[in-house]
C-alpha cells in the first residue's frame, strides 16, 4: 500500500515505524509548520523530539508535496495535532479524488454545532464523493517508544467496522498490536480527556515537593490514585453523553492511555507546577522555550468541555473536570482536585 | 465508638489512625503472629514497617487482649492478612455476643465451594446470632500514606447499604474520604487481583532495565498501561461472574487500587525481578530477609483463580492472568504477558 501520513510532529513521525515495518511505500508530508522539523530529519534521519532514526525507506517531505501524496495514497494517516485539523481537512477536500481511507492519531473534542469527536468533525468536511468514516487510533502510545519498536497496544475505532478491520490488518506488527473497535465516541472521548486528567493526577507530585517530600513509595500516591480512578469515571459520562459505550474508557484508550500520559508527559509536568504553586501562566512560560512555546492540549481541552458542556450533563457529573478548570484559570487550590466527587 | 482493629500488620496499624483521629477509642490488637512488632511499636510508638508515629491515644496489645477488646467493641476492623482469616473468624465467632459492625481491610477471594469474596466466607462462618453483612474496605491505600494522613480516598462496600452507609459516617474524616457502594464483590475482587495484575504491569520496568535503558519516560511504558487496560478488563469479567457490577473496576477499588499498587509495592517489584529474568523462588529470596520471608498475595491470587476459575469462566477469558501464571509457575517469557488479549 502506498501511505501518506500527513504532519511530521512526533507521533506522525514515529507512527511511520511500523507502517513502513510492514513494507508499505510511507510517505511523510510535513504541514506548513513542520518545515524545520522536516529538513532536520532530511539532513539527520531523526526527528530532533524523538531521538530515534527514521526506518530507511522515509524521506520526510515538505507540505507542497501534499496534493502528490494524497493523490497516490492507498491509506492517509493524519499526524497533525488538533490545532492542524483545519489545513488537513482543507488539503485532503482539495486533493482527494476518491474515498481513501483515513486513520487519525490527531485528538481532540471540537465544538461544531455541539461538542464532537474528530473523526466526524472531519468526516463531515469532506465532498460526499470522497467522503469515508475516518478511524480514530487510541491507547497507550508514547511516540518515542513506538519509533524505538518498543511493544505498544494501540485500538482502531470507526464507525465502518469493516474498513476499520482492514486498516488494522495493513498496520499491526509484533511492536504494533492493532485492537478494533466500532465505538470511535468513547475512543475519542477517552483520548481527548486524558491529557486534562493526567494534569490532574500530576498534581500530587508537586503537592508533595512542595512539602519536601522526595519522590517514592510513600508520597502522595493515594492521592494520585483516587484522582485517576475519578478521571475515568468522568470519561465514561462525558463518552456515553457523546454517543459512546461504558465500557471503552475503562479499556486501552482510557485507562490505558491515561496511565502511560501520568508516566511523565507534558500534561503529567503541567500538573506538578501546579501542584508546586505555579499559575498556569507562568508552568508554561517554564515548560517553554524562547522559539518553541508549550502546546498544552489538556489545558484546550479543560476549557473546550467546560465552555461546551453538553446539555445532558451538569458540572456536578465531572466535578473533577471543573475543579481542574478552576485551578487553570480562577486560581482555585490545587489540592481541591482531590475533593471529588 | 470504640472500635477493635484486630490486626496490627502495616495496614491493621495504618487504619487506626484516620479512627482515632474521628474520636473512636481505638484498641489496635495483634495477632499471635503479631507479637514482635506489637512489642515495638509498645517502646517506640511506631510500626516497624510504617515509620509513622501512632496516634498518642493507641497503645498496641498482644492477642491475649483480643477476648476483652471484641467484647466492649461497637465495630470492629479487621486488619489481618489474608491467611489470618481463619484465625479472625475463629476469634469473632468465640467472643462476639452480638452483631457488631465489621469492616476489612484484609483482600483475597478464597475457594470455599466456590471462589467467594472474604465478608462472604467470614459473614458464613459467624454463628447466626451475631452475624452481620461484613464491609469491604477497598481503594488506594498504601499504609505508609494514612498513617502520615496523607489524603486517601477509599469505598466502603457491603450488602447492608445501610449499616455501610453508617460506617463510612463514623470513620471519614478530611484525610480519609470514604464513599460507599454496594457491590462488595466487585470491590472485593478488583482489590484482590490488583496484586497479580500489578506484578504484569511491572514486568515491564525489569525489561527495560535488562537491555539496559534508565527510568525515564522513554522506557517500557506503552507495554505496561497495554497490561493495564487488559487488567481492567479481566477485574471487570471476574467480577461479573462473581456477582459483580461491570463499572465498579473502573473505580477506586479497581483503577485506582492497581494504579497505587504499580508506585513500587511488592507487587510490581516482583514483577520487574521477573522481567529482569529472575525465577519465582530467586525473587522470593530476593525480596525476603533472613527472619522475614515475604508474602507476595499478588502470587497467591493468581494462584487461586486459576486452580478454581468458576465454571462461567474459560482461561481465554483471563488471558493476561493465565499467562502471569505460566510465567509464575511454569516459565514462561515475562514479555508474553504483553500478548493479551
Amino acid at each position: 500500500m502506498n501511505v501518506a501520513i500527513l504532519g511530521a510532529g512526533m507521533m506522525g513521525t514515529a507512527i511511520a515505524t511500523p507502517i513502513a515495518d510492514r513494507g508499505h511505500a510511507v510517505r511523510l508530508v510535513g504541514t506548513p509548520l513542520d518545515g524545520a522539523q522536516v529538513d532536520a530529519m532530511r539532513r539527520t534521519g531523526e526527528h530532533p523530539g524523538l531521538g530515534a532514526r527514521l526506518p530507511e525507506a522515509v524521506l520526510p517531505e515538505l507540505a507542497p508535496s501534499v496534493a502528490d501524496a494524497i493523490g497516490a495514497a492507498d491509506a492517509i494517516v493524519l499526524g497533525v495535532s488538533s490545532a492542524g485539523i483545519g489545513w488537513a481537512a482543507d488539503v485532503l477536500a482539495r486533493h482527494l479524488s476518491r474515498p481513501v481511507p483515513i486513520a487519525m492519531v490527531t485528538k481532540g473534542l471540537q465544538h461544531d454545532g455541539a461538542l464532537r469527536i474528530l473523526p466526524d468533525v472531519l468526516g463531515s468536511r469532506l465532498p460526499e464523493a470522497v467522503r469515508a468514516a475516518p478511524v480514530a487510533i487510541g491507547g497507550p502510545c508514547i511516540a518515542g517508544e513506538l519509533a524505538r519498536r518498543r511493544p505498544s497496544a494501540v485500538v482502531f475505532a470507526g464507525r465502518d467496522p469493516r474498513a476499520c478491520r482492514r486498516l488494522a490488518d495493513a498496520f499491526r506488527g509484533p511492536c504494533y498490536r492493532v485492537a478494533t473497535s466500532d465505538d470511535p465516541a468513547g475512543v475519542c472521548t477517552s483520548s481527548a480527556l486524558k491529557n486534562a486528567y493526567a494534569t490532574a493526577v500530576g498534581i500530587g507530585a508537586g503537592l508533595h515537593e512542595l512539602e519536601g517530600g522526595i519522590p517514592g513509595s510513600v508520597a502522595m500516591h493515594n492521592f494520585e490514585a483516587a484522582v485517576f480512578a475519578q478521571a475515568l469515571v468522568e470519561m465514561t459520562r462525558l463518552a456515553v453523553v457523546l454517543g459512546g459505550r461504558p465500557e471503552t474508557a475503562a479499556g486501552l484508550a482510557g485507562a490505558g492511555d491515561l496511565f502511560v500520559t501520568c508516566q511523565g508527559g507534558r500534561s503529567s509536568r503541567l500538573g506538578r507546577l501546579l501542584g508546586l504553586g505555579r499559575s498556569l501562566a507562568d508552568a508554561q512560560r517554564e515548560m517553554s522555550t524562547p522559539d518553541c512555546p508549550v502546546t498544552l492540549e489538556g489545558v484546550e481541552i479543560a476549557a473546550v468541555v467546560v465552555r461546551d458542556l453538553p446539555p445532558a450533563l451538569a458540572p456536578e457529573d465531572l466535578p473533577l473536570l471543573h475543579r481542574l478548570h478552576a485551578v487553570l484559570f480562577e486560581g482555585a487550590a490545587p489540592a481541591s482536585v482531590f475533593e471529588c466527587p
